[in-house]
């Protein structure tokens, strides 16, 4: 039992494809005699026995480091509890047949109880095995790792998008648009809207309101905010979490549908909060929703975020090879300033299904803006760039060759 | 009369700042003699004599080639007709008040209307001036010249984040989302949705639906094609221009709002595609709205746009040196590949209030796609990339500082 499976699972980001990277490259050095299995769409390759030989890819590993999305493909999928002993012999038919030793498993928090049930079946059933996860998540709410891969990328792109719109609107606020209302992503954590406050300076040119979950939403605030920023900058730029809760708990926008972990299906909430402007003032409004845009887009990833993603993978391999299993390499903060972080190791059970939240201490007092704390905190995360190639204008993304395996 | 006047109107772009430093450098070096003076906020700065004086300024003009947004500002302010002579006789007494024998406008067919107007105004008044407009539009739109400054970089955001998202949308089809809307500007011409062809390859990974106002749209050939896709490619990417107009030639979404031009405020396209697929279909979808970021995205402009829009700007300045007036500077192509362009010149009469759309043989035959023509078209105007200065992991955009004249 020598020969490892790997898999992406959850919302994929831009940078999840380098941690396959940094896996890979380790266990080819590490651990040669090893074949190395993907699973097709993540958990559900392994369930369905759709399973990627990598021996047979011929094109080179390094395009992992340059594509966005996932390069194997990833899956929303719930595996049923443990004491489906059925559903689990099958799986661990499927890791037998292809002598799997080493099972990882890269996503976020629900990926992660996905890799804690594999690794306590594998306990159960006897089967000899390693199951590691691997974090990533754009929202940077997974518990214990000090930020998550996929985060720092995604702050960039919101950090520079809304400098950039915001350079448009001041442009322009006199006789045209007032209000511009970037929504983003963030189910229960306001991370990457936080993220917004990187972009500011000391005269708030770029980002006045930036609303997230962990602040239950006052919209007379809001409003009088708003008129105060107008009669103040001129304009008005508010960045807003799709997840963004009333004072009752729910979502400000919610729709009825819900996806496979039961979660709300969010969106629309950028319309929403202009038409609460609407309704009070005459202010012009524009709003943007980055949706996909924000978590793919490898154009703008942080060099820090890249390093940290293959650093996870690395890692990972290095925790199966000595025989860890049940537990996810993260990330630890040694300095702000030099920023200056090493990876540790931490149990399953302590980030399964846990979300970790902006605290309250770097939210400043009226909530809507990120303090001095939380701008130390998400700076380094997003420092230095990483160009992928261009062809024709368009960035090189080119998919590796894959190959199913014909066990 | 030997000073300059300069200003930027209309919806700004992600390189109408670098037409500035390509007039200022053009006219340092042939009119060493000439003060420049800017406008504030567009022509209302003339209106309302809030004018910057240019020789105050100390910051490197430099700075202009990596600021996106309207570094004097802009407006959507439109002149009233010339037969109203108070009102020019007052907007002259300004110009003459700076010995203004140049007058520079920099924006779209709107902007061509303004200059158009000062320059017949200025010969019924008998005033000595040279009225040159620059070109300058993310939409494309404008007559004669083959292409606009700032709409190859919105291109080539557009065609970016498509590719990037369609990734995203690929990994996951499986399991969750299986289709992606984009909606982008462009108000009556389908350009900026047209470059997300060029994100394309052969196998239609990136793109699958384009939605343009110049093709009336038919929702049920729309929604079995979007089925079409699903089958065959396991998930379907649509772009969609804001001004999408329905059968009768009504737009798809309005609203009631209209700018001071008249023309209706947009925006909602894409939940209202969005809402229409989950009546027929249960495909789950997500959707984006790029709005400014995809005008104001610096960070990923096309190195080809930057250049043209320095040299319409030093092109101006020469029409300007030479006595032209009532004209603009137009970008000519020579071939395709390789791509070879010049500046000529055309009236603003050809060009004012007028709006080049997409020609009916760029489009395929079911109106959703681009053909080879339109691709050999877009595909220069997207080509080269020139990265901003980064500082603290943002774009380094830093303003002139500007000083009003005390005239």
């Amino acid at each position: 039992m020598k020969n490892v499976f790997y898999a992406q699972s959850g919302g994929v980001t831009s940078v999840i494809n380098s941690s396959a990277f940094g896996l890979f490259s380790e266990l080819k050095d590490k651990a040669p005699g090893s074949d190395i299995y993907v699973g097709r769409n993540g958990i559900v390759g392994l369930i369905e026995n759709e399973v990627y030989d990598l021996s047979k890819s011929t094109r080179p590993l390094e395009l992992l480091l340059e594509s966005p999305g996932g390069m194997f493909g990833s899956c929303r999928y719930k595996l049923p509890d443990i004491e489906e002993e059925e559903f689990y012999q099958d799986l661990f038919e499927n890791l037998e047949k292809y002598s799997i030793g080493h099972f990882f498993y890269n996503g976020g928090n629900d990926s992660a109880d996905t890799c804690l049930k594999i690794s306590e079946a594998a306990k159960k059933l006897n089967y000899p095995l390693s199951a590691i996860a691997i974090p990533k998540t754009i929202d940077n709410d997974l518990a214990v790792t000090d930020n998550s891969p996929g985060f720092g990328s995604a702050a960039k792109y919101v950090a520079t998008s809304v400098k950039e719109a915001s350079l448009d609107v001041k442009s322009m606020c006199d006789t045209s648009t007032k209000v511009f209302i970037l929504e983003v992503m963030g189910r229960h954590a306001g991370w990457i809207a936080a993220a917004a406050e990187l972009a500011n300076d000391d005269k708030n040119t770029y980002v006045h309101k930036i609303l997230i979950p962990e602040v239950p939403f006052d919209a007379d605030a809001f409003l009088d905010g708003v008129k105060r920023d107008v009669e103040e900058y001129g304009y008005s730029v508010i960045v807003a979490s799709e997840g963004l809760k009333d004072e009752d708990g729910e979502f400000y926008t919610a729709s009825n549908k819900k996806d496979s972990f039961g979660h709300s299906q969010l969106g629309g909430l950028a319309p929403k909060l202009a038409n609460l402007i609407s309704e009070r003032f005459e202010f012009k409004h524009h709003w943007a929703v980055s949706d996909y845009l924000q978590r793919s887009a490898r154009h703008i990833a942080s060099e820090t975020d890249i390093q940290q993603a293959i650093s996870v993978g690395r890692a990972a391999a290095n925790m199966a090879l000595d025989g860890k299993t049940g537990s996810m390499p993260i990330i630890c903060r040694e300095s702000n300033d030099p920023y200056e972080w090493s990876i540790k190791e931490a149990g399953l059970i302590h980030i399964a299904n846990k979300e970790k939240t902006v605290p309250l201490d770097f939210i400043s007092e009226d909530g809507f803006r990120i303090r001095k704390e939380g701008v130390e905190y998400l700076k380094p995360l997003i420092m230095g760039e990483s160009y992928p190639r261009y062809r024709d204008g368009v960035p090189y993304y080119e998919p590796l060759d894959l190959h199913l395996s014909e066990n």
